[in-house]
C-alpha cells in the first residue's frame, strides 16, 4: 500500500453501510469510529445481536490509537463490551455519551478495565499522525457529533448520525459555523450519514412534536401514557415539559427508562421542577388528568412495560377507557405486528391510542434531502462517501451530490469490508476484506452453520431415525425407532412413520454389503426417506439418522 | 335465537376482521361472502397459507345457500380450493373473478364439480330469503364489487375491498347513484372496508401511475422493467398504454404474470395494438429504449422473475447499465427486506431503481377518509359495522362514523367468531365461536404442537441424546452418544458435549432404580442437561432422549 494513502474501511452495519464501525488508517495507524451492534433480521433465528467483524483490527491491533464515539445509541457504542477487551485501546467521547457507555461497561465489569475520555466540540487533540476535533450535531439524543479529522493528505469530516435542527429542546443547534469553515479550509473527503437520502424536504423540528404533546394533554380526560425509546432524552424532556404546563405530574416505569432518566437527571440532560417526578405508590392518589406515565415499549417489546400494561399484566397500571396512550415512535421494519398488537390490545381496552401514522407524535434523527445537500454545500468536499444506509440510500446520497456537481469521479459507493485507497487527487476501491458479521446469542458468538440448521429446523421439523445395529454383522438388531419434532402431529403421523420404518429396514438390507460404512448407510436412509416423506407430506424435515453399535 | 334476526359473524383474517370471510344468516339460511387465503406472519414457520375455521359451516353445511365473491384477489378467493369441496355450494362472483377462480379451480381438479354463476353488477337475483344485487366498486383488480342483500329485517350493504376512482383505467367508476338510491330507501346495516381508515384525504386515482409511467418511458435511455401484482389488471394495462404511446413492445415474464395476462386479453379485461405483445425470442434482437418488461418480483420473491434477474439468474434477461426498473408496488409488512434486498442488488448491477418512497409508481385499493366519509353519507345506514382491517382500523374508522353523527350506539366493532345479533332497532354480540384459524403447508393442515416444535427448534436447536440400554438390567450398555443441530458448532461444541454425556451417565446411575420407568428417565436427563446447558451456554436447545433397549 502506497504510504501517502488514506485507507477508508467501512465494517458491520447489516447492510447499512458504516453503521457500526468505520476504520480510517494513515501510515499503519488506525483510528475506529463508531462500535455498535445491530439487532438481527427475523431470518436469523436465536441470535440477540450482530457485533462488527473485527478480525482485520485484531490482526493490527497495535497500530489501533483510539475508538471515537459519535453519539451514544445501540448502533454505535453497544459492541464496546464485546470488543474493548480484545482490543484495549482509549475510547473518546462526549459527556452523555460518555454517561451511557459507562452504564453499559459497568453491567458487563469493564469499567475499571476501560480507558475512556470525554470531550468537547470544538476542543482539538491529537492522535499519532490525526488532528482530530469534534463538532455538534443534532440527532435523536443530545451530545452528538461529528469529527473533523485532519490528516497528512487532508481533512476528513464524518457526520455521525445527525439532522438539522434549528429548534433542538437542549437549544444547542448544530455547529453550521464550523462546518462551513472546515468547507473553506478545505474538506479532501466527506463521510455523511444516508439513512433519509430517499425522503424529500426537511426533517421536522423536535418542537413539532412539543407542540402535539402539549395540546393532547391539555385536552385528554384521563391519564397519557407515552412510550419511547429510553435513550430518546429529548422527548422524555418534552413529555416532562408539556406535563408541568398542564399540571400533570410525571411518573416514569420500565427499567431502562428508569435508568435513563436518572442518568440524564444526574448529568443535567434531564431538568425537571421540583416535586413533579413522583414515585410508583404515589399514582393510585393522583386523578387521572393530574397523571403522564413515561414507559418503555414503543417498539412492542414483549417483555416491556407497555406491553405488559396492554396485557393488564402490569403490577402499576392498569388501562381503563379514557387513558390516551401515546407510542412516539415509528416502528423498526420487523417489529410492526409486534406494535400493531400491542395497539389492538390497548384499543380493546377502551384506551385511545395516538401513534405516528395518526398523529404527530414522533420524528426521526435523520437529515433528509435538503439537509444532506445543505451540509454538502458548507463542507463543499473534494470526495464523497455516503455512509449510513442501505445501498440504495447510498445510491440515492449520490444523486443528490450529483445534483450539486459532486460527480460519480468523485463518489465511491462503497460495501462493508471494501478498502478505499485515497490519495491527495484520487482513489479507488483496492481490496476487500474478508468479512461478515459475527452473530452473537446470549453470551457467545454464533457459527453460521448453526444459524443454517436452526433455519432448516424452523421450516418442517425434524425426524430422528434411531436404528441399533449389530456390531458384528451390521444388521439391525431390533425394529428402528423414529421420533419427530416439528414435522407432523403425533396422532396423524403413526401410521406414516410405521410406514417410514419399514423402509429403513428394507434400506439397510439392501445397503447390507456396505453396512460398515457408516456414512453410505447415512445418505442413504436420508435419500430413502426424504423423497418418500417430501411424497407422502410435501414436507422436508430435517432426517437424522442415528445409530447405536451393540 | 330470536327468529327475526340477523346473524352477522365475521371469519378468518389473521386479525383484519371479515377480511377473508363473512357469514350472514337469517332463519337458519346462510349466505358466506368471499373465501380467502391470508399468508403467514414470520412467526409462523413453514406455514404457506392460513385458512379460515369453516368448523361453524361445516356444522351447519346444509343450510348455507352460496358464496358471494366481492373480486378476485388470494384473500378474497383463495381458499375456495380447500373449503369448496366440503361445503359443494354455489358459487356467484363477476365475470374477470370467474376467470380467475375457474384457474385456481383446474388447477386443483375442482373446476367440473365446481358450480360457479357469472352475475353482472346491477342484476338482483334471489337465494332463500336473501335478495341480492352487486353493484360495482373501484378496487385494485377490475370487475371488483360490493353487495346489497335485502333480508326481512332489513337492507344489508356490503362494500368488499373498494376505493372511489372517478378516473379508473377501465373507464367504470364505482356505481355512486345505485349506492345513494340504496340509502335513500332504507339501509339497515352498513358493512365498510376499514383498511386506510387511518388514512387522511382521498386515495389517489391509477391515472397518476399512468403518467409517471409515460413520462418514465419517454425519459428512459434504455429498457423499462416493470414489476406489479400479477393481479394488478389495470396496472398491466397502464403499463401497456404508456408502452404504445412511447414505442416500446412488451414483454410479459414470471408464471402468474404470462397466465393472468393471456387470461385477461382472452377475457377482454386487457387489450394491446396487435404486435405491441413480443415473444421472449424476440427481445434480443429490440434496441433497450423499444422495450417494456413486465414481471412478477414486486415482493421480493424468491423465485419470481425479478429477483432472478436482480440475481444474475435469470435466463432471458440480464440487468445492464441503462436499465430502468420499476417496483410498481409497497411491499408488504413483513417482506421489507426482501424487497430492499432486491432494489440494492438491482443498483449493484447498475439500474435505475424507482419504488414507491421515490416516485409515484403505485397508488394502493383502499379507501381513505374522504371516501370513506362519502360513502357513509350515501348509504346512511341505520347500523356500522367496520370490517377488513386490524382492531385499531376498525376503530379509526367508527371515529369517523362519529364525526358524521353515527355514535357508538350504532356501531358494532366485532373480531374474529364474534356472533353479532341484529333487529330492526338494535342488536348486540351474543356469543363467539369457538374460532382459530387453520395452517396449511404443502397439501395439509398442521397442527398447533407442530408449529409450537418448530418455533422452539428455531431459537436454539435440538440435543438428541442417545441411550442403549439393557433390557434386563435398565443399564447403560454403551456411553451414551448425543447429536445436536441448530445448538453449537460442532467443532466448539465437542468438550462440552463430552461433559454431557459423562452428566447422562451419573443420571441414569442415580435412576437406576426406577429404570423401568422411562418417562421418569426421560424427564431427569431432560432437567438435568437443560440446567447444565443453559449455564454453560445461555442457551437451551430442545432436548430429545431416545433409548434403545438392548
Amino acid at each position: 500500500m502506497a504510504k501517502d494513502r488514506l485507507r477508508i474501511i467501512p465494517l458491520g452495519g447489516l447492510g447499512e453501510i458504516g453503521k457500526n464501525m468505520m476504520v480510517l488508517e494513515f501510515d499503519d495507524q488506525i483510528l475506529v469510529i463508531d462500535c455498535g451492534v445491530m439487532f438481527p433480521e427475523e431470518e436469523m433465528l436465536g441470535v440477540d445481536l450482530v457485533i462488527p467483524d473485527i478480525t482485520y483490527l485484531r490482526e493490527h491491533r497495535d497500530k489501533i490509537l483510539a475508538i471515537l464515539i459519535t453519539h451514544g445509541h445501540e448502533d454505535h457504542i453497544g459492541a464496546l463490551p464485546f470488543l474493548l477487551p480484545e482490543l484495549d485501546v482509549p475510547v473518546y467521547c462526549t459527556k452523555l455519551t460518555h454517561g451511557l457507555i459507562s452504564v453499559k461497561l459497568k453491567e458487563h465489569g469493564l469499567l475499571e478495565s476501560s480507558e475512556l475520555n470525554i470531550i468537547a466540540p470544538g476542543q482539538p487533540f491529537k492522535l499519532g499522525p490525526f488532528g482530530v476535533e469534534a463538532f455538534r450535531v443534532n440527532h435523536s439524543i443530545p451530545d452528538a457529533v461529528g469529527y473533523a479529522i485532519r490528516t497528512p493528505v487532508g481533512t476528513v469530516v464524518h457526520t455521525g448520525d445527525f439532522k438539522f435542527d434549528h429548534t433542538p429542546v437542549d437549544g444547542l443547534p448544530a455547529d453550521f459555523a464550523r462546518l462551513a469553515e472546515l468547507g473553506r479550509e478545505g474538506v479532501l473527503l466527506l463521510l455523511s450519514d444516508s439513512t433519509y437520502a430517499e425522503v424529500p424536504g426537511y426533517t421536522p423540528s423536535e418542537l413539532v412534536v412539543g407542540r402535539t404533546l402539549h395540546h393532547l394533554m391539555a385536552e385528554a380526560p384521563g391519564r397519557v401514557i407515552i412510550a419511547t425509546f429510553a435513550s430518546l432524552i429529548s422527548r422524555i424532556q418534552q413529555v416532562i415539559d408539556a406535563s408541568a404546563k398542564n399540571q400533570r405530574r410525571v411518573f416514569v416505569f420500565g427499567r431502562s427508562m428508569v435508568d435513563n432518566v436518572a442518568m440524564a437527571l444526574e448529568l443535567g440532560y434531564l431538568s425537571a421542577p421540583d416535586g413533579l417526578l413522583g414515585r410508583p405508590d404515589e399514582l393510585r392518589r393522583m386523578r387521572p388528568n393530574q397523571v403522564s406515565i413515561i414507559t418503555t415499549g414503543a417498539q412492542g417489546e414483549p417483555t416491556s412495560a407497555l406491553v405488559r400494561m396492554a396485557n393488564r399484566d402490569h403490577r402499576q397500571v392498569r388501562i381503563v377507557p379514557g387513558d390516551t396512550v401515546v407510542l412516539s415512535s415509528t416502528p423498526i421494519p420487523g417489529n410492526e405486528a409486534l406494535v400493531y398488537r400491542t395497539i389492538d390490545n390497548l384499543f380493546k381496552q377502551g384506551a385511545d391510542v395516538l401513534h405516528s401514522k395518526v398523529a404527530e407524535v414522533h420524528v426521526h434523527g435523520h437529515a433528509a434531502q435538503e439537509e444532506l445537500k445543505l451540509l454538502l454545500n458548507l463542507v463543499t468536499p473534494k470526495f464523497f462517501v455516503p455512509i449510513h444506509g442501505e445501498y440504495r440510500h447510498l445510491v440515492a446520497h449520490t444523486k443528490l451530490a450529483a445534483s450539486l456537481g459532486i460527480g460519480a469521479e468523485r463518489c465511491f459507493v462503497l460495501e462493508d469490508g471494501n478498502v478505499l485507497e485515497l490519495g491527495p487527487t484520487g482513489g479507488r476501491v483496492e481490496s476487500r476484506l474478508p468479512y461478515g458479521h459475527v452473530y452473537v446469542d446470549g453470551v457467545g458468538e454464533l457459527a453460521h452453520v448453526v444459524l443454517r440448521d436452526r433455519k432448516l429446523l424452523s421450516l418442517d421439523g425434524i425426524l430422528v431415525v434411531i436404528m441399533a445395529i449389530d456390531k458384528q454383522t451390521g444388521r439391525l438388531v431390533t425394529r428402528p425407532d423414529i421420533v419427530s419434532r416439528g414435522f407432523i402431529e403425533a396422532r396423524d403421523g403413526e401410521p406414516l412413520l410405521e410406514e417410514t420404518k419399514d423402509l429403513v429396514v428394507k434400506a439397510l438390507e439392501q445397503t447390507e454389503k456396505h453396512s460398515a460404512d457408516w456414512s453410505f448407510v447415512q445418505t442413504q436412509v436420508r435419500e430413502t426417506l426424504g423423497r418418500f416423506l417430501y411424497e407422502r407430506t410435501r414436507r422436508r424435515p430435517m432426517i437424522l439418522p442415528v445409530a447405536v453399535e451393540v
